[in-house]
Parts: structure tokens; C-alpha cells; sequence
């Protein structure tokens, strides 16, 4: 998606060669008409997907996936990384390791909000090593629906995450496919050949 | 907001005098046509006070602020509950305590992203003791920026929240105001008399 790589360009701060801050819009600042158009985008790749609700995590996925809800009028949940006062009881929760914050999190979402017959979408801002993602289709599954795809907004090609999605058999759509970060330069990987054969290559 | 109104009606869940559950459509599962239409809500009501930027914090204040983000044309950011590991140094911070949860948060801004010109609309989906709205207020005026108003979704108005922050001079926009959860019933407080006068009646 060309106007999130040329935001990428323009505002992102490669850290090191593993991470890339974004924080200008997408995860502290937000930017509303990039959100959209985001949202819009997951639209026009799944709208044939028969998506009936969206997964996403707390909190960098909240923007993406609501804009992804309204383009796709499906209902959006948010897991949440913490245990809610007012939500206890009947939660499918996943255990989801975070390499960059070196600590595991318990992911939940109430079972009411998932049901057997739900094609879901899940959205997450970055696929890295794919923990997040997976946690969240796990839960899906838990609740006997079925992932209909991955929507990511910023994939790291270089870290083993897409692989392992794709190698499981779930749809994956990364706006923005990230081939490297050496240097202090962002690399951008070429378009994937869709579907389920992974182009490879970098 | 009668669309917000209907909805709490309908599907809120009276857990106390004191807990409302909205977790269907604002706090877990999100309805995204509601938050388009409190987005376009709020930026009709602040459409006058030259917004330059609008401050929520996550999770659930996102959805609603990104919506009013878009109305408005203006950047959204959102205040971290716990501190990034990219996001380090150069910050903002209040300190909020949660009666529901029974705990203070160090709630944390980057510097980069409020600067002393900004009119900060800010926006959070719950008013009950005003904490959270007191901390975003401040990591404001601590840029050297002016909060142009506070928008919120749901007002607990039989709390003390609503009541200080009028006090204190700030313009309160509460799209739905309960004067009483007893009996385990929403009741809908009356209109308030703007600008600053303080209905009262409750």
C-alpha cells in the first residue's frame, strides 16, 4: 500500500535493525486519514472473504481495525492484554510472548463475542515473529470459528512470523512488506505471490 | 446522543449502583457506525474551538477518537497506560488513580507530540471520577497547550467527576449523562445548561 510506505519513508525511525518506530501515526499518534484509508484497503482484500467479525489487539490495532469494521459493517473486538474487573469470567485467553518487551502476556477476549460460526478477520499493526497474531487466531479457533485472513499493517520479512502464518495455511495481507532495517534504512520486500505460495526471495 | 442513548438502553448491563458494563459496543466489542457517529458528533460540537489535535487515552477511548480525529482533520494520540520500550524518554506524565480498578497508572505523552499552540480536544469513553480526564488535562497544560474541551461518551453524572472538571473551567461534552444506575436501571440525567453553568438537579 503505497501511502503507508511513503509515511514509512517519510516519518519512521529505525532504531536498530530489528525496530522500527512509528510512532508519528500509528502507535502513540495516530493518523486518521491514513487509518481510513487502511481500513479501506483490508476492505477491498477481504470484502469477498464473507468476514463477519474483526479481531485485533489493544491498543495500536484498535484505529486500523475499527476503520477495517466500518468499511466491512462487521462488529470489532479488541483482545485485551490485561484482565478487565467488569469482564471475569468466560474468556478464551492465549498466551502471547512479546520478544521486543521480553515478557509473556495472557491475551482475552469474552466467549461471548466469538461464536462457531464467525469468518473472522484478524488485524494486528506489526507482524514480527507472528506471537500476537497467533495468540489471536488462537482464540478464534478456540471458539470453533474460522480465520478468514491476517490483515497487517507493517510486516519485518526478515523475522520469522509471515513465514510461520503462512505455513499454517492463514490468509496473509501485509500492507507493507519490510525486507531489511541494516543500515538505518528501511528496504521495502517485493509484492508476495498470493495464494499460500510465499514468493521468497529475500 | 440519542444513538448512544438507545444503545446503552439496549445493551448495557447494570452491574451496581455504580457499574455499568458497555462491553458489547464501546469496551470490548466495538460498534463501528456508533463510533463514526460519535466521531462526526463530537466534531460538531468542537467544530467552532479550532481543535488542532485530539489526546484520548487507550484502549477504549481509541475508536471514538480516531472517528473525531477524521471529522475533525487532526492528528489523534493516545496516552500509554505503561510505558513503551520505544518510547522512552521526552515524556509527559500523570499520575491517574483508578477507583475501579483500585490502582494508579503513570499515564505517559510524548513531548514530540503536544506543542504550546495546540487547543487539545480530549476524549475517553467513561466519566466517573474525572481521574483520567484530570491526568490528560494536565499532561496538556504541561506542553503549554490549551484543552479546548472535554468529550466524553458516557458521563457517570451522579459521580464527582463531571462537576470538578466544570469547576476547573474546562468545557464538558458528555454524549450520554446517567443521573442513576439504582435499582439496577438506567436513568438518563437532563440535559446540562452550557457554557460552565452547572444544571444541577441530581
Amino acid at each position: 500500500m503505497d501511502l503507508l510506505k511513503k509515511k514509512i519513508e517519510e516519518e519512521g525511525i529505525v532504531l536498530s535493525d530489528h525496530v522500527l518506530k512509528v510512532d508519528s501515526f500509528i502507535n502513540h499518534q495516530m493518523d486518521p486519514h491514513l487509518m481510513k484509508e487502511i481500513g479501506l484497503e483490508f476492505a477491498r482484500l477481504f470484502k469477498e472473504a464473507g468476514i463477519t467479525r474483526i479481531l485485533t489487539i489493544e491498543s495500536s490495532g484498535i484505529a486500523p481495525a475499527i476503520m477495517a469494521g466500518l468499511a466491512l459493517d462487521v462488529p470489532v473486538i479488541f483482545a485485551r492484554k490485561r484482565k478487565s474487573l467488569t469482564l471475569t469470567s468466560d474468556l478464551y485467553t492465549a498466551t502471547v510472548y512479546s520478544f521486543t518487551k521480553r515478557e509473556s502476556n495472557e491475551i482475552t477476549v469474552s466467549k461471548k463475542y466469538i461464536h462457531p460460526e464467525d469468518h473472522v478477520l484478524v488485524i494486528d499493526d506489526f507482524l514480527a515473529n507472528g506471537q500476537a497474531a497467533l495468540g489471536l487466531a488462537n482464540i478464534v479457533e478456540q471458539a470453533g470459528a474460522t480465520v478468514s485472513g491476517i490483515g497487517i499493517l507493517i510486516e519485518k520479512s526478515f523475522q520469522q512470523g509471515a513465514e510461520e502464518l503462512i505455513a499454517k495455511g492463514y490468509r496473509l495481507e501485509s500492507l507493507a512488506r519490510i525486507a531489511s532495517l541494516k543500515g538505518g534504512k528501511v528496504t521495502f520486500a517485493e509484492q508476495r505471490i498470493h495464494e499460500g505460495i510465499y514468493a521468497g526471495g529475500y
